[in-house]
């Protein structure tokens, strides 16, 4: 990829990093660490053997430990990539061993929840920058991982107050040498904004192909045969990690009801045009939202290509 | 492309074709007829002249013609590719001008509404074959369209009851040649398995884009940075042709209306689930939505390339 990065030259950012849970983005930041040369040593941690094991082979990272005391010992940055869900009790494993200069982050797609659940189990002196990179395939663990997965993309930090503003300029500095753009905000902004960009698509995603699937009328050959009109893009946001995405709607409740509400508010509305025949109304709707995707093309965060390419996938 | 057909050899399989309405779909119908030399002369038609106009430049087709009425004469096979509420005006316009032994098709993604509307036109000895390719990409106009644009889809055609089966055959075909997998079923049954493949998914793709839209807590800027998250995949489908698309819902209402229903039933249990905090629930969905994926990825009709190579579009 021609913009793809080179390592920075000089000092890494951290001496020491340590990543628990090597999934997807655990893995891709194991890769892009070590590339960018953003840390003197990174050490991969995992509750799975099997996992330990396998990251090992693909030799990514300078140290495998499966044990998380050992593995966040006189690390600098400790990164927690597990599902939402096991963020707290992950954190209170590990608090009691952390370095007391230590920064720790996480990668979660919720970040209230997160919070409560991780900050009271660091020590004094330990600061937390809770971090979301807004990048991921539907593919998981640690051979799905490559170090250009956060490449222009975003990455939002939600720094509860009172965290040291050094701290989350480190965090930072690390995301940039990643090639991410970065975001501060609040967690609750946060919890808001990716409610109506991540979590009601995928729900609305996985709800569709579940009506799918349970159709008479309609056999899963027929879904399955005729689904370029529109539903395999579904599949594709349908087929990511359960455990993940369980954990997010658990710990997103408010805001994932509220767009939710808002979601269904719109649909009724369509569903009565659609009912009434009001063609004015169903094309202005399908006019106004071409400029949302204009947007999203002029801000690089998607490609005008037609149908994404599909018929001549890149060699991988 | 290293699967792309070679023209048939010998006779072609109709000596002269119209095609109507030169858009995404007409135009990657001349393009191919013209490539597989499945017909020995295209006639492109378009109500606009500017349309005919760009047609012209880019020398798709033997003959240009803005008159439906010249355009039709003497024509083995005519395509209706105008959105599916134009299909019955046009139908009108041409029916007199007709060969008495012309086949009449279209390419419509509703089938009941385009019979009613088109049969009542078309002169005795007029054999009508509807087709639907289920092919396409958000893009529309005469410059959209390829040759390839087929290639390893579904072409659905539902003749109504007393079609010559040779008139049904030679339609069959011509879509074979352009690499097409071609399958015949009733019209009713055609709207049902569109409605959910195709008319819904659309419809709630459109639905939350608007919904984003309108947010007032979360700025449309936020909206777009942060679409990586899964709601860049949304605008793409939410991104297509209003006419095409206003049209569709206003004839395919009963069935979509139908989907719809049982799409909403079951958003209303998971939003339960989510409320109630039943993960298990949730976790069994999510797991459920993999098999389809898998299964249209098995049939050919979608790549399991990671985010669709989205990082690295090809050159196009």
């Amino acid at each position: 990829m021609s913009d793809r990065l080179g390592p920075a030259l000089g000092e890494p950012i951290f001496k020491r990093v340590t990543i628990i849970g090597i999934g997807l983005i655990g893995s891709s930041m194991v890769r892009a660490l070590k590339r960018m040369n953003a840390a003197g040593e990174v050490v991969a941690c995992d509750a799975s053997a099997d996992v330990c094991k396998r990251v090992e082979e693909l030799k990514i990272a300078d140290v495998v430990e499966q044990d998380v005391a050992k593995a966040v010992a006189n690390s600098d940055l400790v990164v927690l990539c597990v599902p939402v869900g096991a963020s707290g009790p992950v954190a209170e494993q590990m608090g009691p061993h952390l370095k007391n200069t230590a920064i720790v982050s996480d990668v979660g797609s919720v970040k209230c929840a997160v919070i409560a659940a991780v900050a009271p189990h660091l020590p004094q002196g330990v600061n937390f920058v809770p971090a979301h990179p807004v990048a991921g395939t539907e593919f998981s663990g640690p051979d799905a991982g490559f170090a250009d997965l956060f490449l222009s993309r975003w990455c939002i930090l939600t720094p509860p107050e009172g965290t040291d503003p050094a701290a989350t300029d480190k965090v930072q500095q690390m995301w940039r040498s990643f090639g991410s753009n970065v975001e501060v905000m609040t967690a609750q902004h946060h919890d808001l904004v990716l409610a109506i960009t991540s979590h009601v698509p995928h729900l609305i995603a996985y709800n569709i192909v579940g009506t799918a699937a349970d159709l008479e009328e309609v056999t899963q050959s027929e879904v399955m045969k005729f689904s370029a009109g529109g539903f395999r893009d579904f599949t594709r946001i349908a087929s990511s990690d359960p455990t993940m995405w369980r954990d997010i709607f658990l710990h997103n409740k408010e805001a994932v009801l509220e767009m939710l509400g808002r979601f269904n508010e719109d649909l009724a509305a369509l569903q009565r045009m659609i009912r009434w025949g009001d063609g004015d109304g169903l094309f202005e709707l399908f006019t106004r939202t071409r400029a949302i995707r204009r947007g999203i093309i002029a801000q690089g965060q998607e490609t005008a290509s037609p149908d994404f390419g599909r018929r001549e996938p890149p060699k991988s």
